[in-house]
């Protein structure tokens, strides 16, 4: 029968379509609905696209330090329009290699709107075609990769409006760039817009509710980036809660905080609401198959099974850290546990980046975390502006901060800040993958000159043997 | 007595001045003898002041690329004095870095040529100070960490004049811009003199005996690392042999080249000789003390050991590669065996990497080499053209290339060629070093988006189980 399958995943973001190759892979016939658009948020309106636009603001910030290279620039200006045009370019070209591997691999994919009911042996899939009607799946087994969305706080006027409050999806595609904007929430998201906009030359401000910016960074990667982003004319505001955001009829939007009793008001263009990613678990007859939910993601269980016989979830929906690579790891994990196969850990170590100027990245566990569940570690850090390279490029901020077990020498954790960091920080992460110690990372031999070498003299420094400071 | 050390290191590049802190570290009183500047070649005329040469030569090409970003700029020009000067800047600070190094580390430097005779337990140093006047500094061990130079061919006229004729020391500070020039030889200095020269503008002309550029890179990243360098306008001539090199009374240089029984000549208004590398051996007193000489360096054991009693050489001087990191790498082992620890395996996997326009960077074992010794791999491949990261800052040349044991599942070579691959490939020299299998490989999370993703992806491939492609 057509309409029978033995995989049927929900959502096709990077979670979604990678599993659904796996599983192509694999030999299981499956079949992928999405309700928007293949490649999801991440493709769309997320990762890649952003990526794009901080690539042209970095660019167009670096113009201002070519003197310092001995390259004179008489007049530079950008095209906002073209801009946001090659940022939707890049994006509708991933969308489509994701339909063509779909194709390729004879995935079938379904446009329209999931919903499931009671089935066996996995629920059965009712989906709302996109192009009207509607189309019942049955497959032995039902992935539900429907991933995140912004988290608004209507109470307070945190909400998007299109215009003047923005989340990121707004954030990506205006028809021109702020001259002042406030941006609410210092996570990865809030900052790469903060950092884009700022390089463009608008006014910005970011709000955080907790006392640090990136607040789930190691702190002293918190305080480098402040003060790296303050340098740049960022403005910040920690420890302030959002009381309310208002938009006068003069135009703009006013936020008013509240610190420590106090309160203040900030007026600016726009608003990005950047407070945190709620997962999409509503209308799809959950609660009815008796899924378990916690807040807004969906419970599961050591191979992303949700209780409910036949049906998984993966990525964003399952719960943090909402980033793609975990989701795709947890699907081909999912769907290798689901074919037989004995995959790899689920819970492997996931990198987190934030493509600011300077970048972030980390692995791990940070230096509080380790404090927090009485693990004694040793710690190293290298600068920046003591590594050759960085010195020759004339990237010398940031720094490189590894934890080790004290016990074991195992790597339990790594932060690093600065230029290409987040293409460095896969070393790390397989570092703890392979549960390397510290004698294997100082027995690697680094590249000269790298910036890498300071990941190799971060690790000698944890252990009194740096050799550059 | 003053002048009697534990350890007396002749030469101060980072092979002879890391080794110079471990020791000291190890607690061991250490001399380090320099007749030039501290810091050797690498710091001061190679491996750093080029970095800083190629960054200037990267963002300057970069500006005819910033319309696609939606960067418009008006005029661009360079001041070629300005560039040279922070070249030097950075040299000389991290110069200064070196001195800093060696006062903290109660290190003696020694400024002057060292000359060794017969001693025990070690030759006797006698150094002709620079300063006028001699002193002989007697040491339970003695380290050569001489390092190497350009080769030159005097025969065919391929030989510095300091005007016409360049090394790579006169091809670092020259008075102005050449608007042509013939670089021979296509090693990693060739390429990145032509790269940095091409960038700004010079007509390039490259020739190269073998018939392919960068000869110990793998054939693929050669063949793609040549499209790349013609793409921008810089010309090869491959399987040429260089017949003479002539300086015209006009002015510039003529270059006559045969290649496959026909003639060809060249000119140009400078060459620069990128021939090769020779060890500093000479004028040491090293034949009457019977060290080992192959060609043009000396013959080491396991630990550096010379078979003259007390007598060890690292880095150049003890033969190829000819690499900072190989240097470090070789004194440190070296010197923590003369403290009696059990070091790090002497053989570890030594990256290399070149830093031209699109970056190369590679360790281990090329595919020809691979089959040179009979070994049965798995090949694996992924091109950045549909690497998401790649397509969002549009730097999608080049591509990952692995290389799998067969039998074992061992990572055993890795080839990589495209935008920041000099910072990622530190994971593959870690892999190798704790003998990771591409189950390892493949069970680590590379987070996403970033180029290293790609790194992921070539070690599915060779598995069947690319994503991407």
């Amino acid at each position: 029968m057509a309409d029978s399958f033995d995989v049927i995943i929900i959502g096709s973001g990077p979670g979604g379509y990678v599993t659904a190759i796996r599983a192509s892979q694999l030999g299981l016939k499956t079949a992928i609905i999405e309700k928007e658009a293949l490649g999801g948020v991440c493709l769309n309106w997320g990762c890649i696209p952003t990526k794009a636009l901080l690539k042209t603001g970095e660019a167009y910030e670096q113009l201002s330090h070519l003197a310092d290279y001995g390259i004179k620039v008489e007049k530079a200006s950008f095209d906002f329009t073209g801009i946001i045009k090659r940022s939707r370019k890049v994006a509708a070209q991933l969308n489509a290699g994701v339909a063509f591997l779909m194709k390729k691999h004879k995935i079938e994919v379904v446009e329209g709107t999931a919903k499931l009911e009671k089935g066996s042996p996995a629920p059965k899939v009712v989906v709302a075609l996109k192009a009207g009607g509607a189309r019942t799946l049955t497959g032995k087994h039902v992935i539900l990769a429907t991933g995140a969305r912004a988290r608004t706080i209507p109470a307070v006027g945190l909400e998007p409006d299109g215009d003047r409050i923005w989340t990121y999806r707004e954030a990506m595609a205006p028809k021109s760039a702020p001259k002042s904007l406030i941006v609410i929430g210092s996570g990865a998201i809030g900052i790469e817009f903060a950092s884009f906009y700022r390089a463009l030359g608008g006014e910005v401000t970011v709000i955080e509710t907790l006392p640090r910016i990136l607040p789930v960074e190691d702190e002293e990667v918190s305080t480098t980036a402040r003060k790296a982003f303050e340098k740049r004319g960022m403005k910040f505001r920690v420890g302030a809660q959002v009381e309310k955001v208002e938009k006068p009829k003069t135009g703009g939007v006013r936020v008013t905080t509240s610190s420590g009793g106090k309160s203040e008001t900030l007026e600016a263009e726009v608003a990005i609401v950047a407070v945190g990613i709620v997962g999409n678990v509503e209308d799809m007859g959950l609660e009815a198959l008796g899924v378990k939910i916690n807040r807004t993601h969906v419970v599961t269980d050591d191979h992303g099974g949700t209780g409910v016989p036949g049906l998984y979830a993966i990525g964003d929906v399952a719960g943090p850290p909402w980033l793609a690579h975990k989701a795709s790891h947890e699907g081909v994990h999912c769907i290798e546990h689901i074919a037989g196969l004995a995959p790899s850990n689920l819970n492997a170590p996931i990198p987190g980046c934030t493509y600011s100027t300077p970048q972030i990245a980390s692995v791990g566990i940070t230096e509080a975390g380790a404090k927090e569940k009485g693990i004694a570690v040793k710690i190293g850090r290298f600068p920046f502006r003591v590594n050759g390279k960085a010195i020759a490029s004339g990237e010398t901020e940031g720094f490189v901060k590894t934890i080790f077990d004290e016990k074991t020498g195992a790597l339990l954790g790594a932060h690093l800040i600065g230029g290409e960091v987040t293409e460095m920080i896969q070393g790390f992460a397989l570092a703890m993958t392979l549960e390397a110690t510290e004698a294997e990372l100082i027995a690697t031999v680094f590249p000269h000159p790298t910036m890498s070498e300071a990941m190799h003299e971060a690790t000698l420094d944890a252990y009194g043997r740096v050799l550059h400071i």
